[in-house]
């Protein structure tokens, strides 16, 4: 059994990881640990586990919590998990971090959209952007994996393989999303006060939101030059889910079959993406709680576009379950280990 | 593996037992029926089994299907199972029926509520109440298994070890329910119109459900006594859940710990009840998508009554949950198996 | 034109009277004050009001206040708003204040549930309870008036007909509400995050709310002997909406028409109930953004109980549109100016 | 008084509209007609016009209304208000049409997107398009007004000035749209069942939505020259509201204040049309139940794009709303008669 632990256990990414290493064959979670609630029972934070007794989230000490699992995730605010990753800890233990802090490879990129310094600038080499489906051989050998963050999972996998193929444009790509609620965490703020969440949809951080260099630097490999995008991601009213719709132009003239053909080649394989058919696309209520992205696509000949479709969990496939994915790779483990459910629906 | 057949698989109860028993260790779907959508891919009406291929709706054949199967599941809307369920039929296959025709012993009573003639009164006295928590003995020896209704279930777990021990006046009950909207399922009604249900409260039927006849039986068996109560459902805005409020009053005085005392005597080894702590009350949040149903209650000294309240998730421990745990009972496995998940929050 | 100020015009029920102020024809504000927003444009925390520009937050002066104003309204929490009345300031400017702090004529009632001592015990004898429909005429003399309640509103409506004609038994009342989340404020707790309230129906604060003593007076005064019920509140996830059943004991044998005889005879000139048909109950969605309460109720003849079913909305008939409604009362204004709009649906 | 007439008045939009005429101070309902109702009391199908009694809905006679009415709102589905109107009609009344039957000049585009033969091609030369913004003083001499669609309301306020000036590039043009299931109507779909729409997000008619020859052909005109754009419409769960994000590639380097005198020159004295703060942006929960069209924009330098946001109630602004400004008009009122509410919140 691989030994867990979780360091910021308390957010909704974090109990998200608990429940899925709950019913994870091959794992068992051995600490957790919260700021908030240190030394209360995990189960009266979130009382969905209620049946499951012994969790206690303890003080965070993170070079003892080392010496005792296996792997250790990190559910850390942006600044914080760099702040706590060392050479000296990897030796120990591997890291799974679900904050930005090591996706982006350049500090100095990093530094300006997040405003902070980056602790841990030597490790950025050596991490390995876990997204399972474009990374997977790096991954299995990785000891320090940067989660991906819920908008750049759903948008890199609807666009990668087009613009890897060139089939699209790289320089003109527009990224609109709407997410639900939860992506904003467990925080208070008037954003996620219930009054002024339900019923509303609003645009936020226009061109400005944090995964959009996330988004440029994973493009831009696979483009193999360097793409600059507009992503706007949108605020709608439910718990979970992110919905992506992505425009594009392609490169020359395509059937649908063509572009079809592309995402097959990409993904196949890939037991976690799942393409939808023709004239059907996306929705949010098809992934819910599982670790599937959906895809779907058209070519719009009137206006010479390609509009892509994707729908993934943002607390699944957007955090915890792709954690727990790369976890499994990176200790050998079948990849849908603990994975492999049917979207819960209508939920 | 046990070879199951459903009848009906294309509302909310049939498509949450087909997401069941696919996760199911030892049960595997042979055939699924639908009278709507014959002849086609089952993750074509339902798209998240969109990795499970090879579902397809057959037309239904009750008799073909208890050849091939060893239980059948019928989510058939109330008159149509009793039509179809026969001694010859049971020869071959056991039924879990999810309509209210085999739930209520006396079928002039049924007829009474429900408007239509019975069509299998012979059958009446083998069939077995599915409440695994009260009769989990008769129905492993069961062949025909009536799976109770949702609010029934909710609340007679609330009432049943209170009553039966004779610890509340079993002629003052009142009981007050506020439930999802899956509950009025798939069929298409102004009631669940998207603009009608949403941002809406209301109570219906308000002393005339159908659930009442199967209340009063049930806990009238407990009581040893002729119960009549009053049961109030009220339909909230949200996909999935019970929340059930029941007003009693106690037959002595008795403390918290006393009455405490009593509902952990008959549950404290049930796996699927959890008994909230002193002061903290079920929520709905908290069962979702799992076979739990959490209990709670409070002594109002002021008012001399006992107030209890009971959350579960209507699509699975109040439908397709419970008749797996009745399945699984039916056939000798141990009574979690396919049913052992953590709830889903926040979802 | 009646001047008026508001006090802790930042909250739900404050923007709610600032909306109904904005048209009103013969009310204008003068005031608005708020301790978090002092010194910023109205229309900046509440976009709604964008056309509206002038309405600027002020530093909170009572006394200057109310040489300005008319009417002062109070939005303040418990214990704050009865520091500030004094005989003093009410003869300058008449009160209606939405706390708590007037509505309890019995001091050591009102500190024994609210935990505080009361700032101004000797004008609760002055102070008027400002349920129009029950207190009109003394509601026009008062300098001093007491918002109702937002549950209370609701319930007294429902009950009080019946209790006051000797209907129902005054020591049998259980009253079980629905409320949505807007009722609970606009401050930040984890309880209105959206996604601990979205999709979740809970019980909170059983037989311990403190609308609890407040439905006691007003019912006892009714009955004319001491009255104790059982209020439980919960929690549902919708804006707006009070959704309310009470159950009551006949005190003898009465058929629909009796009953309906006696909600007649109290409400048939009260333009603000709505009485339903028989058969048909009230749903928050009919009163939407408006100052109607609807009442419905049936007779289980099999149960021996009245259940009663109102609706209001919570923001307007049980806060701000009757604070509006005994403004019109205390200054001679038509009782329905400003308030005769038609319920917003479906919203 | 202006005497109208309302033909299919049970939809969301007649529905809203009768709100809009009840509180109008210089209209009146003289007849309600729908196909589904005839015969019963308009408030036993919206009950939140309770206290309004007296109008029952009466077989269609558009004849026999159009000698009673002064107008007349046709709120029928494509194809059924073309085979209505007649210029001897019109004679007789004004007619404003919700349906998009003379929305587009060239009944040639009409016929191919809506799929059905138009009835009334003489009249298409006359028909004004009714967004009184643009085109305030013909709709004033109007006989006929071609209210327009929900969507195309808000693209439109939102690209019309910066087409116009030619600001930005006609020829690159997004449009993203999320939209509140009202907007589907009140007719029952497996798509408006409030356990399908609700939780969910989803793109639909993606290239392929009807407003999209409506956005084209207004937008051609402001351009001068050919627009062909992308319309991407989404349904997210909520009741009202429509948000809309609009991509648009700038003719020259503008900065914010640029952008922003384009907008104030021609929305500057526009009663209903708010432009938002540098760095704030429309949300629909500011608008709800109003007739204001909010609009922001960003210029993201980062990618050379003009982001614009816009938000509306689809039931007022994008429908019913806008209804009575054109009939305002037609009719020599002040246009913001019975429409000069402050939008509701929090609902």
């Amino acid at each position: 059994m691989i030994k867990a632990g979780i360091i910021g256990a308390t957010g909704y990414g974090g109990s998200e990881l608990v429940r899925l290493l709950k019913g994870h064959p091959e794992a068992e979670i051995r600490a957790v640990t919260s700021r908030s609630y240190t030394g209360k029972p995990y189960n009266e934070i979130f009382a969905n586990f209620r049946h499951h007794e012994g969790l206690m989230l303890r003080e965070e000490n993170i070079e003892s919590m080392a010496m005792e699992c296996d792997v250790i995730f990190l559910a850390l605010p942006h600044g914080a998990a760099s702040a706590k990753v060392s050479d000296g800890l990897l030796k120990r233990a591997r890291i799974i971090d679900f904050s930005p802090d090591f996706r982006i490879s350049d500090a100095s990129v990093y530094e300006e959209w997040y405003g902070v310094t980056h602790q841990a600038k030597p490790l950025l080499t050596e991490a390995v952007y876990g997204l399972s489906e474009i990374y997977r051989e790096r991954i299995r050998g990785a000891r320090l994996t940067a989660n991906p963050g819920c908008y750049t999972t759903c948008g890199i996998l609807a666009l990668y393989p087009l613009i890897k193929e060139g089939a699209i444009d790289a320089h003109d790509i527009i990224i609109d999303a709407k997410s639900g609620v939860s992506g904003a965490g467990r925080g208070m703020d008037l954003n996620v006060h219930y009054n002024e969440a339900n019923e509303n949809a609003k645009a936020y951080k226009i061109g400005a939101h944090r995964h959009t260099p996330e988004f440029e630097e994973q493009l831009s490999l696979a483009a193999g030059e360097r793409v600059v995008l507009s992503f706007t991601p949108h605020l709608v009213p439910m718990n979970r889910g992110i919905l992506l719709t992505a425009y594009g132009k392609p490169a020359k003239s395509y059937s649908y079959d063509d572009i079809y053909g592309i995402f097959s080649q990409y993904y196949k394989d890939e037991y976690f993406i799942r393409l939808t058919n023709n004239g059907v696309f996306p929705e949010t209520k098809w992934v819910k709680a599982s670790n599937f992205c959906d895809i779907g696509f058209t070519i719009d000949e009137r206006t010479g576009r390609i509009i892509i479709v994707s729908a993934l969990d943002n607390l699944v496939k957007g955090a915890a379950g792709q954690a727990v994915q790369n976890m499994n790779l990176m200790f050998g483990l079948d990849e849908k280990a603990g994975l492999d459910m049917v979207p819960v629906f209508p939920v």
